[in-house]
């Protein structure tokens, strides 16, 4: 996207002003266009999509337990959800693959380049292992530019980006590297960058542009960065079966993993999991959970994912999936730095209307 | 539906028993078949699909204000939208033919089979009056009702559904009455019921009944009873361009109006509009307005629509639209008199997880 343009719309905190304009039509088509590329993908995979919920308790959380946005729901908390995964994943035994599109809601009180308080984010869960969930992720993604140039090449000429180019990115099949390696090729960089760190926007910008400007996946992160139901790799146990896509301007787009199976294992895990334990903190500084030793409020926070943990114990089918964040995704098209700058209406600290 | 079966899906409070079961993937194929009719009838209308915000101030509310989810939002309070409708209106002087597909979330404290605290709403806007937007509508219904017997015909018949009934349902042209004659035709029953009166879902089921147990759009509502920018009729200004259709079974599952374009009429309407005196006494209830006199109230809360007053009187362009609720269409195709019967995660206050 042309650069005064990213500036100018990133800065739109009066939404007002944009409404209708000429930028803000072309970006909304492209996002419908997203849309539909991804919808067509899943129709063609044979997906069924899920209606999941949006005011769910504490198993619509992702990682981070701390951004969740809360609400009375008569009398107790509930949260606005982050991820329809596990309700997605209660589909898969019977349906196999699964899908839904929807809000997904995070508390960042930040305004900046990289931080919405709402997005679309698009998930899918299937029988599969990590390989062939790569080549799931490579379809939708191939959809997706296929649409944007089909449905908006106009928009996207306008905005400044090249139909060859876009499409020229996402040849398959992609750009693989292991976490492993990934650590490897930053060191020089990075020195300070440890086996065991996450990889943060710098990072994931790096190794992109080392990749060529290209898509690229980054597999099998340690496991203590990584969601409690992410598998465990049998071989090296110190990681998972995870897959992070990451795009060039996106950075971390698609989240993705086999799931675990073994529901000892994952209890285990959930109860050790760093999410417990903001959990644990969140409600003991609320009031609800205050005066409750430690260890005991843990016990209670994993009782919050019982339904989960008894639904795998009488379903231990092997499966995988993920999450794609539309917004991301928007901005690889787009071309645009700033996520401001890449959905029809930005939510933020400042721009909610 | 099998009676025995609607009662015993409407009791599951806890979830965890049905998920999986035959029963369960058979509504969530129908509810997937249902959003998949929709899509197609909006895809083969041209419709743009606008990422519409969920977390939103006063402008994300249907007429009733008391029953919006509240969250805190870095400081200051945010609801959790009911209609898109206004932020899709903004597309339309541009776009003309606009879609969204979302979550509306209403705080209805009634656990019955009536009332559910989230369901998916289907949304449209365009630049047409209220005889083509009823085109509009059968052509969604049509194609709904195809897809649910096309994609899903075993999972209808095993639920009890006869595909033959279901499709001489959704005959076109559907039967039309005015709200005037509905009141007339309800007198017999109900001689309680006066105009200017809303029409309850008892009055509905009779309507419903007296046409011959099919779709029933009933038009030209009393202004008084009906969201602020439903067009006013400009021959009986007792009455606005409105249109609900009522379904078996579903009741009231569409709403929808011409918008008024007369910004100096909108401003008026709202506030004079109950919501607004909601709107005003909610926030005096909360601590935010407590103390500033009532009139005073009413022109802050005209405040929080003055985006979209603004872009009206900017973008004075006749249109109209309407909201699907997708649950009250799913109880038409099942059949099913109790909503939570009619969704894959029917959300009330019991039944959150």
């Amino acid at each position: 996207m042309r650069e005064e343009l990213v500036d100018r719309l990133a800065g739109r905190v009066d939404r007002l002003s944009e409404l209708g304009s000429r930028e803000s039509v072309a970006i909304a088509r492209v996002e419908a266009a997203m849309l539909a590329g991804a919808r067509k993908a899943f129709e063609a995979g044979g997906y069924t999509e899920i209606s999941v919920p949006h005011l769910t308790r504490a198993t619509g959380a992702c990682e981070n337990f701390d951004t969740l946005f809360e609400t009375g729901y008569f009398g107790t908390p509930a949260y606005l959800s982050q991820t329809g995964q596990l309700y997605l994943e209660a589909f898969v035994p019977e349906l196999d693959r699964v899908c839904c599109v929807g809000p997904s809601f995070r508390a960042e009180p930040d305004v900046d380049s990289r931080h919405l308080t709402e997005f679309t984010l698009l998930e899918i869960e299937l029988k599969c292992d990590l390989a062939q969930l790569r080549d799931e992720i490579e379809g939708i993604m191939v959809s997706i530019a296929e649409e944007a140039v089909g449905r908006a090449g106009e928009d996207l000429a306008y905005l400044g980006v090249d139909e060859g180019r876009l499409l020229g990115r996402v040849k398959r099949p992609f750009a693989v590297m292991s976490y492993d390696d990934a650590v490897k090729c930053l060191k020089p960089e990075y020195p300070g960058l440890g086996w065991g760190d996450d990889l943060k926007s710098q990072h994931e910008r790096s190794l992109v542009r080392y990749a060529g400007d290209v898509p690229l996946f980054v597999t099998h992160f340690p496991e203590g960065i990584k969601f409690f139901n992410m598998r465990l790799n049998r071989d090296d146990p110190r990681v998972v079966n995870s897959m992070d896509l990451l795009l060039p301007y996106g950075g971390e787009s698609v989240g993705s993993a086999e799931r675990e199976e073994d529901d000892a294992l994952l209890e285990k895990r959930l109860r050790n999991s760093y999410m417990i334990g903001q959990i644990a903190r969140k409600k003991a500084l609320s009031g609800e959970w205050t005066g409750i030793p430690e260890e005991q409020q843990r016990d209670m926070a994993v009782e919050l994912f019982r339904w989960y943990i008894d639904f795998v114990r009488n379903n231990p089918v092997r499966h995988a999936g993920c999450g794609i964040g539309g917004t991301r995704v928007m901005q690889f098209l787009l071309e645009s730095p700033d996520i401001r700058a890449a959905t029809t209406y930005p939510l933020n600290r400042e721009t909610i209307m």
